[in-house]
């Protein structure tokens, strides 16, 4: 067995001793070592700016562009927001514990289902240190140990987070070894995650790009809670209020391109495709964004040419394809063979139509006047999110502290036989 | 691309389609579908007899034992069983549509969590002809289209079975499509159920030996819903009744030895051993139970000794192993290390000591004071149940309609932006 697998193998352990300790300590501990963790890395921000500057001095010797150092680049505000995140995430229920239902059978059995920590969460992520310190946090405030890969261009800055949060439960009287940073950046240990650590993870979260996340749908042996990509929809029907189509449609695809909730396809009713797309685009074009439609769309609006691959395309950039539907059922009938089930959204003032668009729409997400940006953990109010899925089983969605829970059935008996 | 490949995805692409047909169909629809299930059902039972006598006389031919004979044969009482039982699944909730939480955001949006379809289910079985009957009603219930591949042996009775649903299917003006059998025998076809069908099957249910769910387990693209075996246990606290001990600790063995919630091992503590033991072990011998034990066990009553690979053994047949224990703490710790996570019971009057039980044993059932044979959707009131689970997502412990269901989030909005 090579060095770095038997290192991999006590992790495992390590995280699953700590797992059990976790599930039977009391909410109150839990809550105390979030606290102390948001307070120790508020203590440690210089230490994990300095971490963090090696981190960046590696990135630029080997090259590095501008939207990869923003991901990687940590600053003192960003730091006192994740700790801020964390005071937020001890603020919300404990979800371990808690009766789901519970009734009573004819024959006196009383069964209750009652959420319990899933156990031991995998997270394998790029770029972003600031992953750690949240998908810690909510792994922790459902009773689950975590065990963190991040890229190796962040491997100092996570090491740093990872070592304020490991401090932070040892003074509350929790084993450290509940949040674990993968000590070696032999690209390995991920197969190795993958794998399962004989056993040792219950599921796995990966947050990253495309290529990351398919290569762990293809081959993690536990359970994957991801989306492999956010190709949403933003539908304008034709009873749409033009101020909210306009307002709604700007920032879906334009307040942050790069998240999994922007819109990347624009569908239009063709009855009001004449009147209101030229507001849309203008709007559009004058924060940046480019647009590549459809004949019917282009005949409206000099726009670039959408393909049949613009219609599968995630942008994550300042690109909106443009495509002139004929009515609900063709706005609907795109989405089935286009979208990724992530996050798509009708704005209609026919509620009727609306019923129907958020009815038969299979997303993990669907919207009435609203924009797709929404789609985001601390948005739905559940104090943060390690990721968001699209899978059918379990999770669906934002992934929060509820989400990595599982559950038993307590039956509560008197003698009885059957 | 062989026959075979062809027309498994033929059954794919039918089973989607119908898939997104039943998850718009109304509940009343569901309902009527299921009434003339079991109405066809009924009528049918001479042609589904026939054919089973079909099976058992290949069957024959190859030889067959006693217990196999007993899972493939149907009769009348065993069919009008099977009737009436998806009658009860038609008289239970229909869980699509409904809103499982709802909150609204200090911004105004709404947000709902739905039950939906999860979409189709993919179930492999073995000998039981029946399991097709309650795995169909089940997945209609939740809305789920499914595809049916039980053992070669049952092959025709599966087929006459099948046929009598997808007659009610149509009766009711649902597409037959919703439930398939594979129509080959080919063993070829559970590889290719295994590879997903081009994504067309959202979750594999398998039951069976534990060789055939092994072999779903490892190598199945789509997520799984099973347990590969139920070692369940039942441990007799120092403070138990002993008139419970016995009646419970005999039930939960012997009345029916092959089912995956009987008790396979009895821990009981040290300071009842010498009371009770000699008890329990006379009403098990009398029933023609075999016991093995530990030494300590041996040295109240005269049994085989037991080693370490029964602790470890689903022995679904009239033998128990029997081992002394030293407290609840050393009771635990043995489920820990030897159980299937599948059902563990305590007997005890000390509710801080079944407390401690019920929390810290780590698996899908937990129960105090009843027979570990109460694990059982029907018993759980779910109205039947498509099998067991003890993965740790999505379901755990029986698998009903409910469970057959996953959600969406949808958002009401009023031109929210972000």
């Amino acid at each position: 067995m090579s060095t770095l697998e038997t290192r991999m193998r006590e992790i495992g352990k390590g995280a699953r001793r700590a797992a059990r300790a976790l599930a039977t300590a009391s909410a109150e501990a839990r809550t105390q070592a979030l606290r102390a963790m948001a307070r120790r890395l508020r203590d440690k921000i210089r230490t994990i700016l300095e971490s963090n500057a090696d981190d960046i001095r590696r990135a630029e010797s080997s090259g590095l562009n501008e939207s990869f150092r923003d991901r990687l680049q940590l600053n003192p505000e960003r730091l006192t927001a994740l700790s801020a995140g964390i005071d937020a995430i001890a603020a919300i229920d404990d979800p371990v514990g808690v009766v789901m239902a519970a009734w009573t059978r004819p024959n006196g059995l009383r069964i209750e289902r009652v959420r319990t920590p899933i156990g031991v969460i995998g997270m394998i992520f790029e770029s972003r240190p600031n992953v750690a310190a949240d998908a810690g946090a909510l792994a922790l405030r459902a009773g689950n140990a975590i065990i963190l890969r991040g890229g190796s261009d962040s491997f100092a800055s996570v090491t740093a987070i990872v070592g304020a949060l490991r401090a932070g439960l040892a003074d509350a009287g929790l084993p450290e070894d509940a949040i674990q940073a993968v000590p070696d950046t032999d690209r390995d240990a991920v197969g190795m995650m993958l794998a399962g650590l004989d056993g040792a993870i219950d599921v796995i979260v990966p947050r990253g790009g495309k290529n990351l996340v398919a290569r762990v749908q293809k081959e993690s042996r536990a359970p994957v809670l991801a989306h492999l990509e956010g190709v949403c929809h933003t539908y304008i029907h034709a009873d749409a209020d033009p101020v909210k189509a306009v307002a709604i449609t700007v920032n879906a695809k334009m307040r942050r391109v790069s998240v999994c909730g922007a819109t990347e396809t624009l569908l239009i009713d063709r009855a009001v495709a004449p009147t209101l797309l030229p507001e849309i685009a203008d709007a559009l074009t004058a924060l940046g964004c480019a647009l590549r439609g459809d004949a019917e769309a282009r005949a409206i609006v000099k726009m670039d040419e959408a393909n049949e691959a613009d219609w599968h395309t995630e942008y994550l950039a300042p690109v909106l394809a443009v495509r002139v539907v004929d009515g609900l059922d063709a706005a609907i009938a795109h989405i089935g063979a286009y979208g990724s089930g992530h996050t798509d959204c009708i704005v209609s003032e026919d509620l009727a139509a609306a019923r129907r668009f958020l009815t038969e729409v299979d997303s993990a997400i669907v919207m009435h006047n609203a924009s797709t940006q929404f789609a985001d953990g601390g948005e739905f109010g559940f104090g943060g999110e390690i990721g968001i899925a699209t899978g059918r089983l379990h999770a669906r969605g934002p992934v929060g502290a509820e989400q990595l829970t599982t559950f038993k059935y307590v039956v509560h008996g008197d003698g009885q036989t059957r």
